[in-house]
């Protein structure tokens, strides 16, 4: 059998949030729906945000409450602290997203905390979510370089890495907010992470920025990771962050994964017509180069 | 001092051959001229084929003979056969390239010959080379995949690229001709040549038409591959492929290399006034992802 990779689809959260104008609840759901009709069974599907900062989440609650969805689907939100985890939990999500920026500046702009108060916070709710059964994804921002502070220092990283995933975070997200990690940087800082923890327990978080998104997913599976972030059509980037464009889109890390001989369990065709769904949606066409490729050739 | 990483633009030859329209003479020695200025020390500017089949590349005799680079430069030309190859040994050109076609459907296509005629005329030109002084580089192109037949079996391009190399050719030149080759795939082919020939005559020709692009370089850069072809602003393609799209970009190339450490010898902002160029002569905007994000970052 061939090996597994888990991608996460991040559309619903990260992809939506950075883009003008707001979908309807109804939209969101049926974008949601669309995607796990596609074969996709991990899926950041809101964050329990203030409305105000982000109204693209609004209601994300309702619609946590409105999706029924088979077992082996891995619903996930983002939750930037105690008072999101708590009303995640009240509408049922089983998993959360918690994310420290690795630098201080990042922390800030993103949050309005330094880097320490925010790790306190991720580790409290990684501790609560021990205590009561949620499942607690810990991200690392600008994990490799940051739009205000510059190259991140990897020491910094496998440091908090480590609170992290020993105080119990289901998960360690390794994120290359703005898309400008190269692949030298990606086995360095992959493989040191690799030896030290569960490679079930990584995963990385690519922006297509500047080219580098699919070599960059490629040296973290030869490091051995198995799991990647990625968002249908390209969607995505950071309001907070200058520079972060599209995530690497989920058409793309499909198509590189499938033709490597792994396995995904995503319908290709079927995630190609959500590409063409959501940027009806949105008004804007979609689309990573697979997108662009198999159409033509199917034409 | 950093490691090098050899960049042979193609993008006089392999990316002009493909466009609609035709540069003039003085054109392409200007195209030519500013790539030299931007720190292109390796250059493919053109071919020696019927002007009728390509027309593209007719005067490339004239413009061989009116172009004086410096002793560091290194042209090369394209040469379908051994009356090419004198055309261009009196031209004065002192690298040409010969291309086999790693399937029988492709020669055919391209040039109407079987693979073994192919090869018998590969041999003889780069045993001329040999004998005369002029440098031969060889071409397998298809080498992962063929537009007509499909996979290409690698033990086959593992015995071509042997015969070729034996037999005097100064450096092969893997090619992903209709870019159809994942990371996986390169690795695998490059490391075998790898293993069995000296990596300072072996080369990488990618395409970007599925986005692999450059996660393809970072794979034969993993096998200590340092030579590779690319086109400046993303040109070029094979008017007798089905499905080749634009070479990988010339930008992305260096700037994947400078970022992972490499010196290229390129000056990025330089290179990009290229791409510029290039683009009002065609009159066509190209470009690729380095070009769009630089840009936006230096505004």
């Amino acid at each position: 059998m061939a090996d597994r990779i888990i991608i996460n689809e991040v559309g619903p959260r990260d992809g939506i949030q950075s883009q003008d104008g707001e979908l309807s609840l109804e939209q969101r759901r049926l974008f949601i729906q669309a995607l796990l009709d596609a074969g996709i069974r991990h899926l950041e599907m809101g964050s329990f945000v203030s409305p105000r900062a982000v109204p693209q989440m609004a209601g994300t609650d309702d619609l946590a409450r409105s999706l029924e969805v088979p077992a082996d689907v891995h619903l996930s939100a983002l939750v930037p602290n105690t008072k999101g985890y708590e009303l995640a939990r009240e509408a049922g999500v089983k998993t959360v997203a918690v994310v420290a920026s690795a630098t201080d500046t990042m922390n800030q702009k993103n949050i309005r905390m330094s880097l320490d108060q925010t790790m306190r916070v991720c580790l409290e709710i990684i501790e609560r979510g021990s205590r009561e059964g949620v499942r607690v994804q810990a991200y690392l921002a600008v994990a490799y370089e940051c739009p205000f502070e510059g190259s991140t220092n990897p020491a910094v990283v496998i440091d908090l890495a480590a609170q992290l995933l020993e105080s119990g975070a289901t998960e360690l997200v390794v994120a290359d907010t703005i898309g400008a990690a190269n692949p030298a940087q990606v086995k360095q800082l992959m493989g040191t992470l690799a030896a030290s923890h569960p490679v079930e327990r990584l995963a990385c978080h690519f922006h297509d920025t500047r080219a580098l998104g699919l070599a960059n997913v490629y040296a973290a599976i030869e490091q051995g990771i198995r799991r990647f972030d990625a968002s249908v059509g390209g969607l995505g980037g950071c309001p907070f962050a200058p520079g972060a464009k599209g995530n690497v889109a989920t058409e793309d890390v499909v198509m590189l994964c499938e033709q490597m001989g792994f396995e995904t369990g995503v319908d290709m065709p079927a995630l190609l017509e959500v590409v063409d769904l959501i940027g009806s949606m949105l008004g804007r066409t979609q689309g990573g180069r697979a997108h662009y490729w198999l159409s033509k050739n199917a034409a």
